[in-house]
């Protein structure tokens, strides 16, 4: 099995500015792919230190993904350092420069005070004759370097830049010729916490050696991954099946997708789309995180007319038809306050489906009765409408993510429940 | 100034199952402390890499701290590895073992299928006359073994029991007789590209010393922040003022706060309630990401009436007035269709000003003339309204979060406009 060093560089890091995710993003990907991740280390923006990194790095592992410090200014110096270690000249790149050219004199038009400096040419330069991951969230590519016997990646440092090339370009190069095959599929579940899952799966666990089980708990869903490898994709596959039939015994309609890129708001698009049905939504409390994770959905559009963010009472009253003596008598944190929203958005959107949810986010505004955290969700299919009530924990940030995942596993419930009786 | 590296052990930190926040905790405490941290490693729990890690960060750094691997399991191998790297024996230290013993007591008694086992004993095997600290909220206590030159700091994994336990101990005993303080800011500027920002203060860069200025991009604004040492905060106060003062006078009023826990929405909430002026939002491509922005800040009820989220035309229409004449002659991404959405949300809600966006997410839906990407914003204040447009890059992530960031940027220019003519 190869072995990964994971190396962060920034001086952000080091400081403690900002929390490593990508560090463990990439851990995570190696370890789905087969990889074994011994190492991890971050050092800053220092060029005696990042050399040593490297050499220490290609001392120990087969794999050295460097992240980081690959952006236009003085401070970043990955390419440079690592150039340096193995030997390569610095060479500037057509291709890469031509496109860093287009998107720069897109950004320029867009901007009012933006013009190209020369630090933009910088991301052109790579060493010469390795092989590249195009960039396309962002400017500088990804970068190979085969020195001996280890291979050193340098990879962007932002999230949404370094996710997708990871994703989609890295770790098909890094599992292209190996011998064996890793498939693998993620079981979502809802409805269900993560020691649950563990329990229910603890024989199947116990017992694991090909495939692999493990649990990850995330906002309200617990993830189950089962990685299988044999000589061919077909020969995993085959390892997979009996024990994704197990799962979906198991968790029933609860488990609501087995693919990785699948997320909760796309199988809630799907199951609209199979059921001809339209939706709308209505947040207090959320403020529009319901109605943007559905609207992230590629073709959303066909089923989602379109949300109302009553954040003020007035706009419930205005946008949903709440009635001013349930605000009055109930509060707008209220079970019969909810219901009116989901009803109200129907009526007012016309839409087939409609999805409410009103609570108290914090850290302000909670009382004895009325504890922040506690949430109301609505959901009107039809004539039918189902109503939750959830306490929930956590700071601001944390009960408005929770309650958006909240609202959307309540609102599958009730289409898979209407499809049942329907 | 003393050295610091951060390493932690455990193979669920390698393998990506859980993110290292430890790490960034420790530096953050020590860069306030004014302790420098130049190297952060981790490694799983393996006798062999963790011998290998203590060693290297012995001989790089003054002080060492080592997180994680103090607990009851066969796995928890930290003190009997770093005791043996520094030569040093074990032995029963009597006071935690009592301590233990209590606590364990109590938690038998309230659970009902606990008991004290052999290795609750194995938390009380410290290195011979060493300096412990107390575990408040757990049982491993941390230990400081001084070796030569260097000092390794043991302590303990879980964040509940870190956390008090640094602050309360470890910072004190390591700051005991130090000299320096470290003051920073965090300079958050919009409507320039980072590069630029680079060269605007390359002079700055170029020349510094105390204070230190680094760059970092984010999102549609950059960031720089500023660090001072000095013998006082006062000092170090004194230190930032100056570069602060030519921080502003360098990008006016597209630098929007010097506060590093103050985000844009924040800033122009602030600004909304400093004008006694109402908002609400008009969104098509960005689905609610703008005014979940709004209420994700305290307080943002004072000022925040809700907003639509118009993603079909007919909701265009029935909420905002759009005219079906616009949305046929010029589509729903057009200047008109913006237009109309900022004019007809101030309308609707009976808000002061609002802000709209409407534009091309992908991966769909693009043509020649309207490419995925292209985006029109419009922000009407009281009688007078401002159109932007731009053709954004990435993905459909990257897109909607930047036309949200965009639109915000849009609606804190035109406020800022407002206020000069007002």
């Amino acid at each position: 099995m190869k072995t990964v060093e994971i190396l962060c560089i920034g001086t952000e890091l080091l400081m403690g500015n900002i929390t490593n995710t990508n560090a463990r993003f990439m851990a995570e990907e190696c370890v789905s792919a087969g990889l074994s991740c011994l190492w991890q280390t971050t050092v800053g923006d220092n060029r005696q230190r990042m050399a040593q990194a490297i050499r220490t790095a290609k001392k120990r592992a087969d794999i050295v993904l460097i992240n980081g410090g690959l952006g236009p200014t003085e401070d970043d110096l990955t390419v440079e350092i690592a150039a340096k270690v193995c030997g390569r000249e610095l060479t500037e790149n057509r291709r890469v420069l031509k496109r860093i050219e287009e998107q720069m004199r897109v950004f320029v038009r867009n901007t009012p005070h933006a013009r190209i400096t020369r630090n933009n040419r910088k991301m052109a330069l790579v060493p010469k004759g390795c092989k590249l991951f195009l960039n396309e969230n962002g400017q500088a590519p990804g970068i190979v370097i085969r020195d001996g016997s280890s291979t050193l990646i340098l990879l962007p440092g932002p999230p949404n830049e370094l996710i997708p090339m990871f994703r989609n370009q890295v770790i098909p190069y890094l599992t292209g010729n190996k011998r064996e095959v890793l498939s693998s599929v993620t079981a979502k579940i809802v409805n269900t916490g993560e020691s649950q899952v563990a329990e229910t799966l603890s024989d199947l666990i116990k017992e694991q050696t090909n495939p692999t089980i493990a649990t990850y708990a995330k906002t309200g869903e617990v993830h189950v991954r089962v990685t299988a490898s044999a000589k061919t994709e077909k020969e995993a596959k085959e390892l997979l099946a009996p024990v994704k039939k197990e799962l979906k015994k198991r968790f029933g309609s609860d488990l609501f997708t087995f693919r990785e890129e699948e997320s909760l708001e796309e199988a809630i698009v799907k199951l609209l789309k199979k059921q001809n049905r339209t939706l709308a939504t209505a947040e207090s409390c959320t403020g529009g995180l319901i109605a943007s994770r559905i609207v992230n959905v590629p073709g959303s559009s066909a089923v989602f007319y379109g949300g109302a963010v009553t954040y003020s009472n007035r706009e419930k009253v205005r946008q949903l038809g709440v009635k001013e003596s349930t605000l009055k008598k109930d509060g707008a944190v209220s079970e019969t306050c909810a219901a009116e929203m989901s009803d109200g958005t129907v009526r007012a959107f016309g839409s087939d489906v409609a999805i409410a949810v009103t609570g108290i986010a914090g850290p302000g505004g909670g009382s004895r009765e009325k504890p922040v955290g506690l949430v109301y969700f609505s959901c009107t299919v039809g004539k039918t409408r189902t109503g939750r009530k959830l306490r929930l924990l956590g700071n601001r940030d944390k009960i408005r993510e929770n309650a958006a995942q909240r609202a959307l596993v309540l609102l599958r419930d009730c289409l898979l429940e209407s499809q049942k009786k329907g």
